[in-house]
């Protein structure tokens, strides 16, 4: 059985959508982020970056989003999560995903996490007054050019929507309205009707 | 024919060593950053995103290095460059550049694109001081759990390989002295040996 390591409000949601999605056989277990747990001897012998997701499969641990919806996609591909028998779609849906997990999560990164990298308490609110603005011009970005609707890649709902459903719950926090990108936003509402994303924000909620 | 569009110092070098290892019938267009040529209104026709690379297809154009990796070697199989048979292990492929893209390239870029998260000169400054000590923390962390040595993956020459070179080539300009880290290190220097680096090299530095 697969084990994944997560924490409410982070990038880890992805994951455990995807596995829902895939009907796969895991458990999912909690790090407390306020006890500091991603830090704690025994998680970081799991994952020693300290972060989430962590997968833990009968082969090894993995990590990173991209790479664990990879995984899952091409681990269960009766799912269909992904393009898997054209490399270049297969492409175009790693390349939408290690932008959000580059580009986008990275920018919103610089409103919470500011201190990875600096230790100027000036520098770190400093960071955080350009989160607005580079968020809506990612945004913008994949309404204008990348997110093909319904479904991010087009009929066909992939790995790429569980990301993208994750990273636009952290949008009003970062002080972007949704509203003003109709398809991310359309996009957002839809996936939220998703049983398995339902499953997901009751557990991650609780 | 694959055009690869790249620029001298990024991580475009990743992708320009896999075409050459994989034999692939590619030509490559060098995008001129010291007059703003990224951010032409031709370029950004192709990218969007003003960045390097893209890698235009037949079926269209690939950015993000990972997925350019990627499909460089599922799209050339006979070129062996990923386990492409073995879910698990593309996965630890995945993760490896994935952590590169996500993490290592972005605390380098800290250090000369701080404009990208701050407009206040001082906290671009700021940020600058910290890159040393990401970079160190990164690799350490590349030696000590990912490198496996002596290609990253262990005995098989994969994606990983070029883009940990390109990376490699950041740290002294970084403030790191890359004989902290022997695999990382002797990593490096073995990759310089290699025919398509020379050969990569040599196009970049012309």
């Amino acid at each position: 059985m697969l084990k994944l390591f997560y924490a409410p409000h982070t990038c880890s949601m992805a994951s455990h959508i995807a596995l829902e999605e895939a009907g796969a056989d895991y458990e999912a277990v909690r790090v407390d982020f306020r006890s500091n747990g991603q830090r704690a001897p025994e998680y970081l012998a799991i994952n020693p970056k300290g972060r989430v997701p962590a997968l833990v499969t009968e082969r090894g641990v993995l990590t990173e989003t991209p790479a664990i919806l990879a995984y899952i996609a091409q681990s269960i591909p009766r799912a269909r999560l992904a393009p898997l028998d054209d490399p270049f779609a297969f492409a175009r849906v790693q390349a939408f995903n290690s932008y959000l997990c580059s580009t986008v999560h990275v920018a919103h990164a610089h409103r919470m996490r500011g201190q990875r990298w600096t230790d100027d308490p000036a520098a770190i609110e400093a960071l955080k007054l350009k989160v607005p603005q580079n968020m809506s011009d990612c945004m913008d970005l994949i309404e204008r050019d990348m997110l093909a609707g319904p479904w991010v890649m087009g009929e066909a709902y992939t790995i790429c929507d569980p990301y993208l459903f994750t990273i636009s719950q952290w949008l009003k926090g970062d002080g972007v309205d949704a509203a003003r990108f109709p398809k991310v936003n359309d996009h957002m509402h839809r996936m939220a009707e998703r049983p398995a994303v339902k499953k997901v924000l009751a557990v991650v909620k609780s």
